[in-house]
């Protein structure tokens, strides 16, 4: 069941204070690579599957760096783009109790960011492929990345990939106007369609009819969108996480799925303490590619998907670094965290 | 609204173990500087004061470290005066669970302690200054360090400057009869007076009549108390904090005020997990200065204290690096921790 | 009280990615030398006993850190013979949260798996004990341990030595089978037998006849079944603990004891968050040795073992780097963690 | 002596692999900031004057962190504007033996070089200034850089402030052409010309007559084009360094100074090991301006200034930590490196 | 000219305490994967050719950590087996001036020591190869190891793929007797035989005539001994390196090549300081594969190699992390260690 | 020729800057603790000696880890009086190239210098022992301390005790004046006599006669000064080392005895880089302990003491960790520093 897995998007270099010390407070940095898209290409590649991550990267050491964290956890590079100027750099200050984590963007003008259809062969990238998966955040970057992923869209349809998409609004880099022109024209090469209430009014201008507060509200009322949604965007699947932040330290977890037909809830995760929040999102659409590729039921898929992005929390850095024994263990129940010896 | 405060007191060299490491184990020690007054200085800087903080300390590079400590975070160092052999020493082992932690102190003989008045020219440090704060650590270091203090006190009057106290009761300092001793005498230059039941009895012999027991008695219980020291001493304000010690790692926090005529208790914060407990107490001293100084009510002022120094314990070092708008975020409401992108 | 106790095993390296980092994303390993007996040791060594670990090491640099690891604790290493090639190796990865710590044991071919009753002179050893302690896993590392254990215990004997047991079952390294036909044969030299219902059946074939369940049955299930044991070895206390998984970062912690007529239940702890869980059952052992060699009941000696152990878990590493002061504090009542100045 | 001395340029962000390992390898970075008049800068401040330097920075944690790395040495931050996006960013990887260090710049965008004039108050900064120094790399950095560079000139000039310039050709940042029309211009303003042979070629057009190559040459030989320098610019000193570079472990180090009348050639150095040759130059130019500022001859002051930027060498960061006794002991003959106790 | 490049041994993990720390004084290992083909594998992959490294590893974390150091310099793992016990074990506490480095081996029972023909498809993996590169570690392991030895050497040349091997003789592993037994009749298949004038001794049992003593001798001394190997072996190039070591920090390092017909031998290199010592030899082997695929003449291929292993000299860790460039711009005359803006 | 060797003296707290760090970069400090005497009972363990060191420390945790350092490295620590408040402290920032490194000391009020007689029993001390050594640091402490040091001088002469002095003036604790009053009279206790010219002249009054100037000089110029000093104080040896400073990392190192008949000058070692320079002296004073109690020549002693000395610089922290065979494969004349595989 090992698939080729493409996804589109950037790999920045991640620069935070070690444990919760403040950025102000630090004279090092602690250095990862990670990325909405990498982010779900390593996950892939952890279960098991030929994920192949496509971006631009500069030819100098740190862009070879980021191809190295890559290349560690089994990615494959084959069609980075060399060249350009600019790592994206983004600084990212860890919380803990009341105190929220911070991100410092420092990404514009990256190599991904003013890359060319001309630096990517996307008939060959989607040859042979079974998912293709990009986030909201790709087409934000620059108009170039926006084309670039309608690009891969187009050739993935060509060639019969499934398409996944994370809606991950992110309003620093682009606002709710432009994102739904932007959004909107691109969901009809998606299948599977991932993104909480406040993306799909963001990115898709769904707003729910009734009284849907984030993180508190009945999972049920969700359903009625995801119905409207899937009916609008003829999505195979439409999925949704929904977080419980009650500190920096301990957040609730579960998700939802609909398949235009039924309506999925998961287990609830209790996540305490937390080690790294950030990835938590991409953890889970790693999880619900490899969930959908590979096991019989949605319930299934999404009880996969939602112990992986549970499991994301206590890992550090911005790749979910577990294997599908380990995410199997915690959906299936055992959370109690003895010693595995 | 940025005002000329002065604080007054020892800065200490703080040694500790890294991370939860018990000092036996630890082949390196983590470095920073801190005290009460200090601490105090820097969270008036970081909201924006001209803070200024009086102390001795050598001319070697120990002594110059704590100068650049205070100056990296925005004090003012012009009123330092330099010599002396000793900066104090306290070393730190910060504990977890049900392990508490341990301070050392090998603070004896240091500049501050051993200063003069000829090192401190007190009418210019207090010209133009619109609050004077000091603790009772102060003038328990030594004799000639609780005469430094009622010169100061006294240069503060004279400039119409408010001053005032943390009563901070250190046993390993001096007896609750010396510390009334001196203390006492001192009350009549200080207009707000902060300090908890403990503080109150051993520094100024205020025994609550009824049943107050630390930590666990309804708020209100304080509140006969308070208006008494207020009618002795004629403070302005009578304060306190209250902390419910359910383990090392997990604290519950408020605080009272009472203005001669109203008394108010404050939200409560529940903080878990505790990163660095030391510099609490002063870091709500800070937050009451500004809070006085710009609030329109007690009530405002003392809720952005109590926010403050609940962010504190998630801050490692003494110093309370936050600034007024994650203090007001908080107080505001919002403890979700959620990622700030 | 201070009385000679002797501890025969293995100590090992132990090699832990830093804080909660994954194994594959670590460029270096914290290290620590432990195992059950030499825990042990220490914490008979940190109560004021003439602790002697029994063992044996290479001559090279790795052996003698790990020498040096527990006199640097104070325990005595007269008795520990020096040859072999090997000195094990555990590697540890520390969970949180939902994700469990895991261990991969390299130990086959150490020194102590292939020592000969020629390396140590047993009547020498135990000459003057008043307590001889090993443990399950001595026994199960090879046969040629196994033979070394017997004749440990005989020696004991031979003295008037007390000897208790931590019966400790290890999956990696017998089966059920086996260790009961080592293990059970040895039980006639043991007074004092620890061990879990779990480690019971295993190691002795004692079932519970009724629905005992690991961490989560009312501990007066326990009697029974300490009363058979009781009978059956004749030891003079039947000890075991309790502990129940809520996450890795989130136990309780009890035991009970039984002394052929009384049976007594501990109080109960609830340790959040954990530092280290590793080393939580020797110290059960250190403090059981400690509180039946001074403590006038079973009840207090129970009292000081559970309140040993339940600190062990805020010690990073496997040694259980705690005072009597501190643990008697704690089995006081006071689990506050108030600040210690 | 203590005088106001300003400097105007970019402090970035400097983030190196640790010790000797490479870009790939790390997974951490070393955190200062650095750059060339920042660093002046803090050699005035440690030398004892009021030194001020002027730039433009985020008002975020990162910029922040910029700020109080100067505050920290004492450098007076007053005229910092705050604004714009990036804190300008270079990555350095330190070289040992054959394996030379190697610099990636990322400072594209950054605050200082989209500043505006509207950004400065240049009369009130050179407002009582004694001494005004910029690098050839401020005006490189951006047109928008070069005009204010422009600006502060004009107002030094109309302050009666002596200027000084150290060329510094960075051939990333503009070309041989661009240099010499914008540089040639600006020296009108300036008194006290510092830069090697090749900057004076590639800055200023100086191209030496006879066979000058770097660091090998006689120092006699540059007393020529030091004396056409002079003549052109009407120059109140030319200053050059002279660094023989035989690794990047070990490198020879000497200084000349032409006043109009008289050259006169420094002591050389021989340095080995280097901790840091980075600010190398930036401590030679704030040695010449401490040393012209108070020594009694240019001989002098050229000594000062060789010996910090010897010292320099040994010093990690960009900044020279250096106190004038240890500069003065140095250039008075003592290298031996004895232990000061 | 990207070839590719198949190499056969040990990847092991090295643990080292940090800079000069000695092993008794660390409580931290650093942690990196080596070993001599396994090195030469990385060279080769930073040069831009497909290295396959072959080798088995067990299926845990340890040996995926191994998979994926090798992963992350582009190593290419397809043929490693999995399985098996143990990841063989290195210490290396890194000399200094005239203390020695030492290494403790800990390798027994690895899983590639206990590997068998049924682990790997030999034909698969020759099948388009341009190179087969071993050392005479392979064979020592154990009498498995030496037999999948042969058997890849006998694949090799059916697939016509050159032939090369760094004859490495490790007295800790094997006797000089028992490797001439296994290696004589190996020297068959070998097309380019690496190894010094001891090495030639102990493995081949070819005694110098004269008087060549290590790293004293001249060069020509050499001649001899190489012609006679050359016409016994048939070999079609001879090679070696010749290491002065003046000290652990300081060393001289050149190398000499004979095809049959010419006598060539590279630049000398002063190598000081030496930041990592060990892979000099494997680096040297790595260089001269690429130099012999892709120079026009031995000389220039040894140069090549020579520089590569002199820069890898300062390198920390077994891998030689340089590119093409860097090696050709030392080959070509540039040790000077300029900061490469 | 295990024999029982007592040293008295001061332990300290040492604290430094991580590498080659300055004090005003550091926010960490590497932890050892050390101090002449301590330092070379550690070496006397080290070769194997039954090592007492006798100080008194704190009770609190710093004091304990200063036992638990010597305890570590095998120092028996029995004879340690623990009270008093404070461990006296150092601080040491290590130099590099022609950057010195510096000590500031904060070892006024140490228990050690507050000692009495009462806190130790010098006749069950002295009892067995064949040596005792102190240095001119402990009588420097205090008066104290110098009557303690007169005290286990008697006794040690009561019990046969051959005894060793190390000079060691130290400008910072007394002036000549009193240190000679102090010295002089304790001289008659004295059998081995350590110190350079400097402190010869000093402590004892001895000045040279010609030009001897420290570091330069014709080692037998000491010759007629080593005659005169024998004579007057009938010492049966007198011994000193040789220190040539060309840098704080590059230093020469030889040493010189006198027997009352023969004059012994030992090998020159250069010494580059060096790591650590303290402790150098007090590990040739136990090399020299080690030498006379063992070797058949006062010339074969004194070469065991000077490599182990040369050794001492390149080991980190105060304590000499070096075995007796490594410190003989040097004497040897092995400085090579090929790797010990």
């Amino acid at each position: 069941m090992r698939k080729k897995v493409v996804t589109l998007g950037e790999i920045m270099l991640r620069l935070s204070p070690p444990g919760n010390t403040r950025f102000v407070q630090s004279d090092s940095f602690d250095v990862v690579y990670g990325g909405g898209e990498a982010n779900v290409a390593v996950s892939c590649a952890n279960y098991g599957h030929d994920a192949y991550f496509v971006t631009k990267l500069p030819e100098h050491e740190i862009g070879q760096s980021a191809v190295n964290a890559l290349r560690k956890y089994g990615v494959m590079t084959d069609y980075i783009a060399r060249g350009g100027d600019r790592v994206g750099i983004y600084y990212l200050e860890t919380g803990v109790a009341m105190r929220p984590s911070k991100v410092i963007y420092d990404r514009a003008h990256s190599a991904i960011a003013e890359a060319d259809a001309a630096d990517f062969d996307f008939d060959r990238i989607m040859e042979g492929a079974g998912w293709f998966h990009w986030s909201g955040i790709t087409p934000a970057i620059s108009d170039k990345a926006a084309e670039l992923t309608r690009l891969a869209c187009e050739a993935a349809k060509r060639h019969g990939v499934t398409v996944s998409v994370d809606l991950n609004f992110r309003k620093k880099l682009w606002t709710k106007e432009k994102a739904q022109s932007v959004m909107k024209p691109l969901m009809k090469y998606v299948d599977v369609c991932i993104g909480n209430e406040e993306d799909a009014e963001l990115c898709l201008g769904f707003k729910p009819d009734a009284d849907v507060e984030s993180g508190h509200t009945d999972a049920e009322g969700y359903k009625e969108i995801f119905r409207r949604m899937s009916e609008e965007f003829e999505f195979s699947y439409v999925i949704s996480t929904l977080r419980e932040s009650f500190s920096a330290s301990h957040n609730g977890w579960k998700a939802m799925i609909y398949n235009g037909k039924e309506f999925y809830v998961s287990k609830h995760y209790d996540i305490d303490p937390i080690v790294d929040r950030v990835g938590g999102g991409d953890s889970f659409s790693g999880g619900i590619i490899h969930g959908l590729l590979t096991k019989p039921t949605q319930g299934e898929a999404l009880e996969f998907a939602v112990a992986a992005s549970a499991l994301k929390h206590t890992v550090s850095g911005d790749f979910n670094l577990v294997s599908v024994a380990e995410v199997e263990a915690l959906a299936g129940g055992d959370a109690s965290g003895r010693v595995q010896r």
